[in-house]
């Protein structure tokens, strides 16, 4: 059934962000900081991109919130992120990480873990095999190729949650997001959004923009990605093909209100 | 009044530009490369985006003009925006710089300066707090708080630039130029410009173009930032909402004709 | 006269490529990551970019061909691509170089050579001078100024391909491909293509992507262009302006079958 008390939340956070214009700074992947910018602007937020060692600590001090993606990732870029984290740590800025390619290159795993282990990060999204690669070796959490049910993946989340100390969201046909205590699902969303490149990418944007205005981690998550997906059926509607549907979905993060966001929403608590 | 014969000259730039279709090369922010490239090849210019130390001065030997941004720099890009920027000074190729985020951070700031000491820079195009940020200390310049009214703005423009010895050009809902002793206003563009990423560093690219044709650094500004507020207004009656209309701004940069541009633009002298 | 097999090969590439979803492996410019990945994934592959010297190895096993493309090449990433090339040859992946603006500077012209030489490339894809700067010192290709007919580019291209043991495939108004022995032509496109940036690696990217799913180099090249024309065709028949036009691309890309493959195929044999 249909949380509508959180579908309300949904239409006021998107309604506080448009108010608040919070700054969210990226320090994210070269393929999607084009589009990441521009939705982050579409849905009322104010978006910087700033990579450079000498400046991150300064630049994430006037941030709402600091997205981490390790989607093209080199050590140097690494070295920022932690960096620009551990400022936004100590200035009770929310991070959210996505672990971008996590479980395919050691690189990858390994820099995903570095950052959880040596940053707070409030928020971790990516695919099932990206967020269950984060698991540390003794770990309870099944891998991710014995997990073949949507209850099965669920448990998996919950246990890492805790293991990890952050909110998880899995991203897919169905959202997962955890804080190891509760467990929401979204359904939002369209099949196109798998056609378009950094769809993963601009979801862990968007809630960042949402944990800038949302201090409960789990909320801003789930009421994020119930908006993001939104804008990908609003999308499909105007649109049958990824180049025209993309832009759509641009537009769409922007035309949206509180309104149709309270009445789209399709987020089930369990 | 509007200027009609700025009105014409900006119509005679777009035929020269789309005539001479010169080089323009961008040492420039990873977020905006993509579009600003298409903007370039929209309005009828050649781009190439080339930052390796190994190659700027030789690349930048082709170009009609040169791109300065600093939007996503480290020292490694700034120094090859020196490099290119000392040969270009040599064989007499206009820069233009977007001190991107200037007064944000020291970096940005200290590397925006560094540019303008140690390059002759003919453009610099920036929002007001970007630009008066390059004021040195004990400049005569107020600085951007304590400015409220434009005719305030036009002072310290008209300051600024004789201490930088620079054309600048604050861009905002009017767009001020100076070259320190005339000054220009162009009041074209649309509100849903703000709402896309990269709308002031695409308006240097447009400058830049321009800059390729125009030997007046004042006039080549002036008559280039109606160009591109023009190219806003087409785009804002095709489309209401960010991601279809930046592509629609694409499409009016390359359909404005010669006659709709003299016809279009909103240009005042003082 | 249009060579009707591989017109119907052409069909049977797509169809395949469509159901393997080859993962493509681009080591490429910062300027079209974001547009190539987004054709890629249009197309029915599954793009990554990723250039990190310590994960390059890692990455590229897992892929159905390799994209390398010299657009905003540093050191650093010739370095990577050497590195990722060298392990694709081991394990018998595909490998396309873009020489990017060789012919234009040292470090361009040098790297692309460095790769031809130090790797096993399949296809070398680039227009007419980039593909001509790559004969070695005493080589019998013509330089591409004393190119006047296509029969010219033709016997220039012919000889090139031997000496680099690669299939070339110039591209332009018509494209010509070649192994050394056999030359295919095709005149799909569209003018509109040569106003959005990135058309050529996207061309390329394209390429890669047949490449994963048919063996035979001047084949899988000669369909993957006609497929690319043909996308820009259709694009046309939707938009007459460089903004609507790339995106109406990727959205053919997406949408042409098998039968229209066929049917719109432009394939000239010698």
């Amino acid at each position: 059934m249909f949380d509508q008390d959180l579908a309300k939340k949904a239409g006021e956070n998107l309604k506080n962000l448009r108010e608040k214009k919070p700054l969210i700074h990226n320090i994210t992947n070269y393929v999607v900081m084009n589009y990441t910018a521009n939705a982050l602007l579409a849905c009322g937020a104010s978006p910087v991109m700033a990579h450079a060692s000498e400046e991150v600590e300064e630049m994430v001090s006037f941030a709402g919130a600091l997205v981490l993606n390790i989607g093209t990732l080199t050590p140097y870029w690494v070295d920022s992120m932690l960096k620009a984290g551990r400022r936004a740590n100590e200035l009770n800025i929310p991070i959210i990480l996505d672990p971008v390619g996590s479980g395919a290159t050691k690189l990858r795993t390994d820099s995903a873990k570095q950052l959880i282990d040596e940053v707070s990060i409030k928020v971790v999204r990516g695919n099932a095999s990206e967020v269950l690669s984060l698991a540390h070796e003794g770990s309870k959490t099944k891998g991710v190729d014995s997990i073949h049910t949507v209850d099965e993946a669920a448990d998996a989340a919950l246990v890492l949650s805790r293991e990890l100390n952050t909110t998880l969201a899995i991203t897919g046909k169905i959202d997962l997001i955890t804080d190891g205590e509760r467990i929401y699902r979204v359904s939002n969303g369209h099949d196109l959004m798998g056609y378009c490149t950094g769809t993963g990418c601009t979801a862990t944007v968007i809630i960042g923009a949402f944990l800038a205005v949302d201090p409960d981690p789990v909320i801003a998550t789930t009421t994020a990605l119930a908006y993001f997906g939104l804008a990908g059926e609003k999308a499909a509607a105007k649109s049958h093909a990824p180049g025209s549907f993309q832009i759509a979905m641009l537009d769409a993060l922007y035309t949206i209100d509180e309104k149709q966001m309270e009445q789209g929403a399709k987020i089930h608590s369990q």
